[in-house]
């Protein structure tokens, strides 16, 4: 199975017409704020995984936390990494255990997300803190193609163009940003 | 805030009848399985540092996990450090992020742990596979000479003599005896 996400800049409001009018079904609207952390004995950014804690509040529930590693890409035309998830009770603890063995913090990304359900794919929202709105349709498939393609058909029903897709992360698109 | 800790090695029977001629208070029995990982970046051995994941099965309630970084001693005098700890909601998944980070599982520790409170203080009663019989007193707190003075007096009300005091981990005991 693999996760196939297509994710264009795109302003939300004429987005949201678009699905109000598909009758796309509101899935949950939450706040993400992530910190992600460099290592003591190797660059990530040359090994491209990542170390991530993720503070998440819905507007329904109550707020939790991830501590999440990412792999590195294991095949590049599937956008296919390995993910390592699980709760964790304290997001300050934890930095903390990740501070005393040298693990530093070195970048946080923060996000409004609002999911939709529609046609068998999930549309998102994002509005980033000092990048602005994106929208990203995904699935899970086992045929990439046919998954691809499918997502590319809602992109161009919300009047989004595929062409405009960006395949960086927001990590990678803050850092950037930076230089 | 010190976790300020004086361990002795004791036979539990004469203990418990002290600890019942006083009416301590039985808190929990529990049984910990704590597996300690080894770093990539330095040796935990030199530095007196510990990376444990520690899953606890109450006698009374549900399993958990836990993810614990303790700091070197800060107290010649008794076992005191500093901890950092948060509640995980999966050990196998926290384990492998560890492992992805190339933290490597160096040792386990099973015990049955039965804990008093009496006096302010914490008594345990630990049962280690492969050890034997211990005796810990231990309490938090912001001075740590008082509290270690206290713990000294709640170990002699015990019958225990606080110059029995053993300064090493179980980990290092496990580990020592392995030689």
């Amino acid at each position: 199975m693999y996760e196939v996400e297509v994710k264009v800049r795109a302003d939300h409001a004429a987005v949201r017409e678009q699905l109000d009018a598909q009758n796309a079904t509101p899935v949950d609207h939450v706040t993400q704020i992530d910190t992600y952390y460099s290592a003591p004995h190797r660059d990530f950014a040359e090994t491209d995984e990542a170390l991530r804690i993720r503070e998440e509040t819905p507007r329904e529930s109550n707020s939790f936390t991830e501590v999440t590693y990412k792999g590195p890409l294991a095949d590049a035309k599937s956008k296919t990494r390995r993910e390592i998830e699980t709760v964790v009770e304290c997001a300050d603890d934890m930095g903390a255990i990740l501070e005393a063995l040298d693990f530093e913090p070195a970048a946080e990304v923060r996000k409004e997300r609002e999911r939709f359900a529609l046609d068998g794919y999930t549309v998102t929202l994002d509005s980033v803190e000092g990048l602005g709105e994106f929208v990203e349709v995904e699935t899970e498939a086992e045929d990439i193609d046919p998954a691809r393609e499918g997502a590319f058909d809602v992109l161009r029903s919300l009047g989004l163009d595929p062409d405009d897709q960006i395949q960086t992360s927001y990590l990678g698109l803050l850092l950037a940003s930076d230089e």
